[in-house]
């Protein structure tokens, strides 16, 4: 990138294919550089409305009727996300609880099958020990309460890890902190070979670029729809399983939105026969409603336009932070190569909690992650490239005058 | 009731404390009779506005920083639900999830317990054989999964079902079909003496009856927002734990908003010291947006004078039911003491699907629950004793008239 340059980037705003479709978002303050879509993504602008008519129209004017309409979302809108962003087929995604709950419904499921297939064995469910606290926690608990060994390793070290009495093994496609991007066909067919399964949290990957779960062989997924799909905090979550092993998995949350026949209301549990059986209580309509709207963007847009403009984004990050910030000791700790690569930049350094919110303070959102990380995510559905300049021009002023040093050292909650 | 006519009722509806309360709803179709409070609650006038702050400013303004009001909503909300309708102490109600995913959290916690406490020992889950789907599946499935038994009793042999291998009660305060009333403190004291515990279901009391958790001595409950809580479709479920209880239970789901230092995201997961250690994964803020506005309006109706009311509903539709259904084969399945009754009414009789086709068709909202109940749920907050009428005048007037006959009598998706 020799004439990198403020006017420069901003020819590539004026180039981009995807310019349009920030006026798609509701962009109250438009002069933040709001680097921060890989926690929470903006609000479609369309969303709002949505939620009116839902709570208006359906709600407050169909009343209990309504839920010949509402009924289905949990799989209609799963059907949607599948097929047309994680390259599922229709009938294997569904959206559902929180991704905590997903896990935990999958990872059970995934180790009752082991079990069953190897008594008497006391197995191991291996997860990246680097992994989003919720993803280990899950594993370290549902290993406790099935008396099985919950093992942490690094990717990297997943193949020698692999042995006979693995159960399962849990893993992030793009990790939350380093946005390393695994290459999901080679651990799934290694796998296969070791003879267990893997469950994906794909929270991290969903929306920012292509995920290819049948063309890689995926078995098992969870993710949020929070993050680059934009549909609001703590919105209802999904879960993919491979259609021939639906009938093989049972879940151990069974709640009646998981019943074959809800409304028959008989006396014995029966799975319904598709990807339902993975879903368990009444599904929450309000934030479900917020999922559609979103969801048309992501597609309008397209995920490989998306995944493009988010790989030259990244670049502009790494680019900048290699030139203006090395010499401050902050370090790229993200891989260079994009083909391992999810959709955002970790720095690392020190005082990156300070500088987070010396960012902030500046008019610049990324976040903090412990002990030492500032993640910035470019969010290509509404984020401009010279956006990303500023954000990189307001670090390198920061640091230049040392105007973080005024904030408080110590961490507080961010999500 | 010797003077019950539309005029006596109509004065009623005149004197009604609660009379000004309808005004706090979305009243679209004033003419609509809606006896399905009990199933979806109308929404409050106030949700839809507090929805749109929510996601155009709390979302669209503050975006991910808004996270510092919303992180504690699970616990604000669950105080005031607990303190004002639940008769519990601050800190020990709490959003969470939904009805079902609560049930499998506090079982799973209760029955881990009682194992620990028994080793060696095959325990069995007692619940209600005619209970709610979701409660008996969800109790059947947690004993397949745990290796205990699962069985159904009637309210009236519990007595006699409790042993010493009892690991858990699961039991609904208010019967989904019939309104039966359970008396809360004599099943906790039975439980109490057998040394195991009780899980209490609220989903059709809370919000319809004072819930004296405390005073009752009880020490497990969930229940549901949607229904006499008008909370929305799907809204966040709650769960209550007494709280010399909290440090000794430990559920499944370890997802991140239960750890005790959620940002710290360490190695470990250690269960939050207080009632946050029974969350899970991230809560959906828009829906828990709308539990607010629902629960102010019922705390400043006092759920004492929704009682009384609801009491005076009830016992209107029995009398009406008694003198002008009695004659085709139709019977009031709900106790006649008001002492052993929920908020609605439950009759029985032939063709009860048909029946409740034609009364929606008539503008009369009730439900049918399978194989023979129409279930009608006034609810005090905006029912009115006018309605009650009409709805009951209708429904005689479709059978002499013969007008159910057109309908198709196989049942079809209600909720």
């Amino acid at each position: 990138m020799p004439d990198l340059t403020r006017e420069a980037v901003l020819t590539w705003d004026a180039e981009d294919p995807l310019r349009s479709f920030r006026g798609r978002f509701a962009t109250v303050g438009d002069d933040l550089c709001y680097l921060d879509g890989n926690s929470l993504g903006r609000p479609p602008a369309e969303t709002a409305e949505r939620l009116a008519k839902v709570v208006t129209d359906e709600w407050g004017g169909g009343l209990v009727r309504s839920w010949s309409t509402w009924i289905d979302w949990t799989r209609r809108l799963g059907d949607v996300l599948g097929t047309r962003l994680l390259g599922a087929g229709e009938g294997e995604v569904v959206l559902s609880d929180s991704t905590s709950v997903n896990l935990y419904k999958l990872a059970a499921a995934a180790v009752t099958s082991w079990t069953e297939r190897h008594p008497g064995v006391a197995g191991t469910i291996l997860f990246d020990g680097e992994d989003f606290p919720t993803d280990r926690y899950v594993v370290q608990g549902l290993a406790a309460e099935r008396g099985l060994t919950a093992r942490g390793v690094a990717p990297d070290e997943l193949e020698s890890a692999l042995s006979e009495d693995v159960a399962l093994v849990v893993l992030s496609l793009v990790n939350y902190r380093t946005a390393e991007l695994l290459d999901m066909a080679s651990v799934n067919a290694m796998a296969r070979e070791a003879g267990t399964r893997v469950l994906w949290d794909l929270s991290h990957a969903a929306g920012a670029l292509p995920v290819r779960l049948a063309e890689a062989g995926a078995e098992l997924a969870v993710g949020c729809t929070y993050k680059y799909l934009n549909a609001g905090p703590g919105a209802p979550a999904f879960l993919y399983v491979r259609r021939d092993l639906q009938p093989l998995l049972r879940q151990p949350v069974w709640g009646w939105f998981g019943q074959r026949d809800q409304f028959a209301m008989g006396p014995e549990y029966e799975p319904a026969a598709g990807i339902e059986r993975f879903l368990a209580g009444t599904p929450p309509i309000l934030s479900l409603a917020a999922v559609e709207p979103a969801l048309e963007v992501c597609v309008a847009a397209g995920i490989d336009e998306i995944r493009r403009k988010s790989v030259r984004q990244c670049e502009l990050i790494i680019e900048l932070a290699d030139r203006w910030l090395h010499g401050y000791g902050i370090r790229v700790d993200t891989p260079r190569s994009e083909r391992r690569r999810g959709g955002h930049v970790c720095l690392r350094g020190p005082d990156m909690w300070r500088l987070c919110q010396a960012l902030a303070h500046a008019g610049v959102i990324g976040d903090f992650r412990a002990p030492d990380c500032l993640r910035l995510a470019p969010a290509p559905l509404y984020t401009r490239f010279s956006e990303v300049w500023d954000a990189m021009d307001r670090l390198r002023s920061i640091l230049e005058n040392g105007l973080h040093e005024r904030f408080s050292a110590r961490p507080g909650r961010v999500t």
